[in-house]
């Protein structure tokens, strides 16, 4: 029954995906399998609740979700599963995303959505925290992840370089 | 089958009463029966989606619906019942309602929620516009409506009075 | 006398129609005839008084208003016709519509004007929104709206296509 | 004809009286005349015409307009008469003054309202600006004007007074 | 020693004249002479300095005043002179000209600045407030105001173009 | 070596515990043992340093960081374990936690922090996200948190009881 | 000549010294001897012009500026003397010191404020950075500084007191 | 052991040099030496913190810091090092640099950082206000600094260029 891979990856339409696809190559990068799909809240509430209500049985372990403006995908999704559920706030365009990471973010008590920065680093950070989680019960991961993160620290360069005007 | 009043007043949860009665106390001096009930999107979500499934069937015209930080119920209402969904944002601790605002009035295309103002003057102004939507098929209703807005404004005085410094 | 089509699309400049005809197209897709007018609340206002005054009687039953910055005519509007008035606050350039918004959404309790998002989605929401409320009595326009809806539900893909980086 | 005062003080309701008797004070003291009204963009629009349109006639030469939330007033009264109108925000519940401080600022081009800030200080400035624009004609408005402001420089203390903790 | 025309536009620097130019062709428009100037309140404040205490003396009636970012020469130019200052928040690159109003329009009680909308906007309608100003004593001003205003609204549209996608 | 209990609820101040005892008390609801301290990265950096780089070693799985204003605890934290961290922004005096949401959501690519909402309802969802962490390793647990949320739904009212005007 | 202590303390109004004299107390606390002054940039333009242009004279060595609102007092000083200025934006009342901050900090470059935060942490931490300049040249304070900061760090408890709920 | 120049510029990433380069060219005019480096408060933690220890011993006397988004690397550099700490908040995408901005500003009273202007205005103020601090002890680089004000101030025109429309 458990045929999922751990991570879905879910966001409320095709125009999203410019900026969820870093989490999705962050993912690949430390070798976690995921799901990726469209699930909007608002244009398709029964699959979003079949979805949600699914996920666990179906294998998923942690769910990111992506949305903007009005994003009630992550906090749904949120009220329909016992899964840890991550949210990334997609850049809107009047707002910049503000709408977006508020409508995320201020979930009232008892039912959390962890939420990552507005946009490209948002949604990366979604892929390192799900694989964090998950590393906790898989020892090979966890090295994987220290090791993409130890690379990360020696990337940065001790000195800027010369950048145009 | 349609018992049901024209109106459904719902709302997040029991705090958001203190502002939603306003609505309620507008329909009551118009004559508009209503119903008032207490629906979570996020703590019950199932019972959201009954409801707003079945809305229309049961008999309702108009939904308003209040909540307040990541105010999700007024559009995920909107996005299972063909009917009209008016919104109402919650003043919220922290952020006095721009959370709630947002989180109702940025809907993406396809999902409108009709959003009110902040607070009681929203709350009282969700009826209002509700009797305007339903006196277009009830004249009898328009013509209360048209005297209330008449006593409204003569209700105005002329010059302020002396107040307190 | 009642020779208007049942819906107005008014708003307070040229420049508005690149948002607002949004609005009408999606009126058109469903089949609900529309007038378009300039009204500038500022620079024409007692055009829009003589239009606020004469609306229901001329034969609207709904008016969409759009505007941005200091957004008054959704409100003015609204203060004289009994009609269901609902705004779309338009992207205005140094705030991005929170001037708009604020301006149309924020109104005091007595007068209310349902408020769609900024900008593009607002306006097609306002339609939609204008259609549901039109729908109410009428079952030919209710089946072409659940219709519309459907279409939109089922043209969400399942998964998301490969985007440019 | 011109038996009206040179300064009309308006305000929306008559809660706003609280913060706009600091500009009809500030007028007493500087011995300017003034006509304080109740004039509701929202509640009384017709009262409001007949105000702005017939303002200059009546004798009026400054109109200090103050108002709250979404705070149409002073702009609508711009539109419709040719005297200066300044514009003074009186500070809202839950967004504390910043939807009434855009609804009246951010003016489209061609009517413009010179904005004070705020609350009580900008009723206050309202006066003075409105008198310092009086005083362009008027000497001896001017000489009272000059010797409020020296007075209160030499009101400023050079060193603070201890406080309570 | 009064040979100043009536306005005086200052700005803070260079790149401030491509909004308050804006105000200088509305004031060309009505026939109203004015003087434009760079004085910068933080560059230049001695320059500033002089030039407030002095602007009566030299003939101006009315000052208008361009800045952006931690806008604060109209501020202190009103500190500096008893003539009415209108000033003009110029749009600033991180924060949109957020900073510039909030900096020219939240003045303390006693000095005040009637502020006018951010950008282009709020620089024509410096021009219109400034003439309105003057016309008080100046009938053929009053006169062209009029004719300019009723041309405004002549030239309002009765209904939208079409425009481009 | 693994003698903590899985979770570390950390906090900049004394101050910040009147929010995260919140965090406590869910924890405590739902059986899951956790260390409260007291770690500042602004007065104790050291101690927060060695806090974070021992966490995991020292048998922490999950951490819960909660700290106002300039909050940088939760990020820093991040940057020194492979550990999950969920950050609680503390309502602050001034911007009410818009900084503290902002400090601590932001964070760039690479180093994640799942942020919850300001204040009360944040701490109490922190504890819930850090029990859904855990329950993914144990089905105990996870039988606990289903329970809770069941108990939380179950008390939800059918209708709102009547509140104090 | 140089007969000023190190450090001026100066201030836009009486009622910021609650605020201000948190900066004294500090620079009690650090052995700094200071002074202490009301200098309105609005209200006394001319004091606050002799005291800038005099302050290096004078024997002042940093010079601390506090003011809310259109806060222009730390800039304008700046403008006027080649002392390091730091600016204390105090708290507002309708917007909380959001305006006071962003006039203080947004200075155009050529005039430096170094802007610490909004109310009594600024005013505490204004004093620190002060003595952190001073102790540049002045190894007794550096000691002393040192001194305080190794008090402030040992004063953090380990864990958190119970608090009142 | 004090071989290194006075004034170390550091910043959270390469992409932050193309506004911390502005402090740079304004040191490299005034003649003021520093040294550029890289040091992420995120990415390389331990690298800040040593950078940070160590900086006074290695014979820095101020610290420039520019860092965006939730821009930790001022305020954690501060908490480690007795030098005076300047930070400048880089422009971020979203948001603008607001984030960035609270980031670096709000810190809690203890630990100050003198913050500049969001972007390259920041930057060039935060080298003038390095150089105003070092000149308190080098008569010569008063000197320099006094010039180059100088030079400002000659270079402001009196009167606007025209600009292209």
């Amino acid at each position: 029954m458990a045929a999922s891979p751990p991570v879905a990856i879910i966001m409320g339409s095709q125009s999203d995906w410019s900026t969820m696809r870093h989490a999705a190559e962050t993912l690949d990068a430390l070798g976690v399998a995921y799901d990726a799909r469209i699930v909007s809240a608002h244009r398709t509430p029964e699959r979003m609740v079949a979805f949600a209500k699914g996920a666990k049985a179906a294998g998923f372990r942690v769910v990111i979700a992506g949305a903007g403006g009005a994003a009630h995908l992550p906090g749904m999704v949120a009220s329909l599963t016992p899964l840890p559920v991550f949210g990334v706030p997609v850049e809107s365009k009047a707002l910049s995303g503000q709408d977006s990471l508020l409508s995320i973010v201020q979930m009232p008590a008892g039912i959390p959505v962890g939420t990552l920065a507005i946009g490209r680093a948002g949604a990366v950070n979604a892929a390192l925290l799900a694989a964090a989680v998950l590393a906790l019960g898989d020892a090979d991961l966890a090295g994987r992840l220290d090791a993409w993160r130890r690379r990360q620290s020696e990337a940065v360069a001790e000195r800027p370089e010369p950048s145009e005007p």
